[in-house]
Order: C-alpha cells, then structure tokens, then sequence
C-alpha cells in the first residue's frame, strides 16, 4: 500500500498560512485581490473560478470577476488587461487560457505587469523561474507539485526525476522548479524512446501529459514517488482519471497523488498564496 | 578510434553561408553591423573579440568597438548601452560579462533590444529559447554544440541526452535548445548522485562546468556521442583542456568534440550568423 499524498492537509496548511498574511496586509490597510479574466462561459473555466473564488473568500482575498463575451473585440480585451493592470487596488491578475482566436495570447500575457502575474504566463514570471530569481510567479500547477513535496518531507535535491510532458503550463517551469531544488532532472515527452525503462529507474516520477491512465505497471518500480498532474475525463470509465493507472501503479510505489483529491486541490491554495504574496511585494514588504 | 567532431569546417560551412547572406544585405543597401561592448582589457575578453572581429570581417560584417574602462560610472554605461542599442545602424550587440561590480548586469542586459540581443543574454532571448519561439537568439555556445550535431548529421530526435552543467550561458538553454530538437534531455549537476551512472547510459554526453579534465573513462561508454563544452587552463598539464580526460574518453566513445578545437571555434561564426539574422529581421526579410 502507498501513503497517499492527498492534496487537501497541503492546501489547508497554506491555505492557513495565507489567511494570517492577509490578517496582517489588512492591519496596513491593504486588501489583497485578485481580478479573474475570463471570456465566455466554458464549464472549466467556471469551475475552477468558483474554487478559486471560495479559496479567496476563506482567507480574506478580495476577487474582481472580469467577465466579456467569447467573441469580445481585441481593441476592447486588450484595454480591459491594462486597466486591470494598471489599477493599483488589483495584486494578481487570473486570465483564462485558451483565448479566443481573435486575441493574441502574447499580446494579451505581455500588457500585464509580471509583478501581478500569479499563474506565470508571462515573459518577467518565464525568465524567473528559468533563471531561479524572484520576478513573477511560476505557474500555479507546477508550484503545487512543489508544494505536495514540500509538505511531505520529499527532499528534491540529488534526487533522480522524470518529468513527462513539457508544455509551458507544467512540463517546463517544473522542471525548472526541481532543478532549482537541485534534482537531476529528466524531461520526457511523445518523442522518447523505451519510457518505462527510464520511469523505472527514476526516484521521483511526475506526469503531465493529459491522457487517462496512460501510465500503467511497467513504468514503475518499488520505493518511487509518483506525482499526477494529469486529471481528464475518462471516458471508457466515465469519470475524472490522471495520467498513472492507478489501480496499477499504486500498489508498486511508495508514494502517489491520487486524481482527484492530489496536485489539483493544491492549485487554488497556490493562487491565492501568489496573490498574498504580490500583495506584500507590490507593497515593499 | 572515435570520429574527431571538430569545429573548424563547422565554423567554415556556416561562415560561407553568412557570407552570401551579408552580400545580398549589402545589395539592398544593408551593411550588418555588430557593436562589441566591453568594460576593461580582460585578456580572454580580447582574444575572443579578435576571434569575433576577424570573423566579421572575413564575412563582411562590420564591427563597432565600444570600450569604457573598468570603472565606467554605471549611468554613462547605461546610457552608452541604450545609444547602441538605439543606434539603427546596428544589428546586433556582443556585451561582454561578468560586468564589473558596480553595474547591475540585469538592468544593463534589459536595456538592449532582444532583437539585437546577438549572445541571448536578454530577458527577451531567454523566452524564446525557454518557450521554442523566434525571439532574441540562444547563447552562442549553446547553439554552437546544436551546429555541430547538424553539421555532422547527428539527429537528436529520440536521444537521451545527457548535460552536465546548468549556467544560463550554456547548461540551460542547451537542454532547452536539445529539447526543442525532440531529445529526451537530462540536466545534471554538482548535487547529481551516481554522475557516472547516468551518463554512461545516455547516447550523447555534453559537459559544460569549466573543470579541466573532471570526466574520465568510467563516465563513458561505447558509441556515445561526446561534446565538451569546457575550456580551461589545466594547470598540470599548463595547457587548456576540456572538461572530458580527452586521453581517456576518446578510446571509448565513438564521437567526440577535440578541445581546443570544438565547440568554442565554432562560437564567434554563431555570433556572426546571429548578426546577420538580426539585420535580416530588423529589416524585415
């Protein structure tokens, strides 16, 4: 049986964090809010903005929900993110992704300021989390795995990792996450060659492909800890399923996230502690 | 006996290319021009601006020296690099670093123009070498090892890659450059366990940390490709080596980068290539 690094014990503990931070940011008059730009009514969208939103409400962040149509004209988007950026009362900045296909998504990232980049899409949060310095945010996502270790006592340095996946979302500022906690870092992806045999000789295996239950048995082996970032609708076995097989993997490793309940239920607590804590930088503290 | 990856005709064949593209900009009326910045007469700065100087001149690339002593004020270097990077008669911008300690190499780099940002140094470079995107240029050295791998038909899609080093001149934007190529890349570095391990499984071995001779022949095994990115003065031998024992590794492997020789002759006709490019896309070809 492997212990389970369930996700929700990691979000309270920050969740809690954040709740005195905010406490003190208020004693200074200052209310940290986040402003959540969205475009249309896509059911993912709406879910995790209402995570997002009772995250916020239960720790003191104040939210602004920025709303406009899905065919909204660029001139009109475009002027909507400065202004939300510029606006001094506004610390982090939330903007859906995928946008639609008349905006552009560099145009759009790049008139934010990366100080108010809490879910890092930016140029200034990239270049901070590839270059290990303190500008931007990493992407939320990314930072909860970080965060699942961290709560466990997994120590990430000298430790072997593979990663699966490398969009910029995951993949990519994750691995430079780890390799800034001093892992050996492995980036794998849909052109590697004998997976499993390099699955299996890792300490540490993280997935973020997306794809139901991909990884099954024969890509792990005894005393590993396994990290799903991967959470998708099944379809064969009509419910939400990570990357790891894990009625498979489970009773191989030593440690694994479930899905759901693992680096999913992490991603909000994360979003609200980069509010807090652009809140505190914008702010000089 | 392994094949010698050497860099001469790597440099030769991408220098001819430079040369036709540098005289049908010089048909349109367009002389590409690289300012060189430097701070003081640092000997290695000097011998690798005569490399690069001769090596613009041979293509029919121009060059401006732009020389402040060591302790320049930090406002007129700033100001100095603004005016180059200003300057519209110039296409791209080698600055030299490590600055000296009283200007802060952030806010000097952010002062140039990406797309003059010829060595990738800028916030701008490191994006588009991090995301895979035409934005700024890579490090010359780092593409230096991927214009070998093409010169000598080394493919990389589906290889393990292994890196040893993770500076932001080389390691890093390496693995992004290989991972880019489709290679299953693994960083390691001073904190990675069992170094030896890992890198004798990998098909190709790059090593970049600057420690003349660390990497002997129980790294290594047979019909690895090796590149060494290192070079530094072996004070035992007096002479400069690379980071792989050259003596030892070469019976082993079946592809190796010489040094001196390799990878660091091919880095000032990269520097000129990015020269040209930059005055092809500032120009709008």
């Amino acid at each position: 049986m492997a212990e389970l690094l369930k996700g929700k014990p990691v979000a309270d503990a920050l969740t809690e964090k954040c709740r005195e931070k905010a406490a003190e940011l208020k004693e200074k008059g200052i209310v940290p809010t986040l402003a959540i730009i969205r475009c249309g009514e896509d059911p993912s969208d709406l879910s995790y903005e209402r995570g997002a939103m009772k995250r916020c409400e239960s720790v003191g962040v104040e939210v602004r929900n920025v709303v406009m149509p899905r065919d909204v004209e660029p001139e009109e988007f475009y002027a909507t993110v400065k202004k939300v950026s510029d606006d001094p009362g506004i610390h982090g900045i939330l903007m859906f992704r995928p946008l639609p296909k008349q905006l552009d998504a560099i145009t759009a990232r790049e008139l934010m300021n990366p100080d108010k980049d809490v879910d890092g899409c930016t140029q200034g949060s990239m270049t901070g989390v590839y270059t290990n310095t303190k500008q931007g945010f990493a992407p939320c996502t990314a930072q909860a795995v970080i965060e699942i270790f961290d709560y466990y006592g997994i120590e990430l340095s000298g430790k072997n990792a593979v990663l699966i996946g490398r969009s910029l979302v995951v993949g990519k500022p994750l691995a430079m996450l780890m390799l800034n906690r001093n892992a050996t870092v492995t980036i794998c992806h849909t052109r590697t060659k004998d997976l499993p045999e390099i699955t299996k000789k890792a300490e540490i295996v993280v997935t973020a492909i997306g794809v139901p239950e991909k990884f099954g048995a024969e890509y792990f082996s005894e005393g590993q800890i396994a990290a799903d970032v991967g959470i998708s609708w099944n379809e064969t076995k009509q419910k939400l399923t990570g990357d790891i097989f894990f009625e498979e993997a489970e009773p191989v490793v030593s440690k694994i996230t479930p899905v759901p309940g693992g680096v999913g239920s992490v991603t909000t607590a994360v979003l609200v502690s980069h509010v807090i804590e652009a809140a505190q930088r914008l702010n000089g503290f």
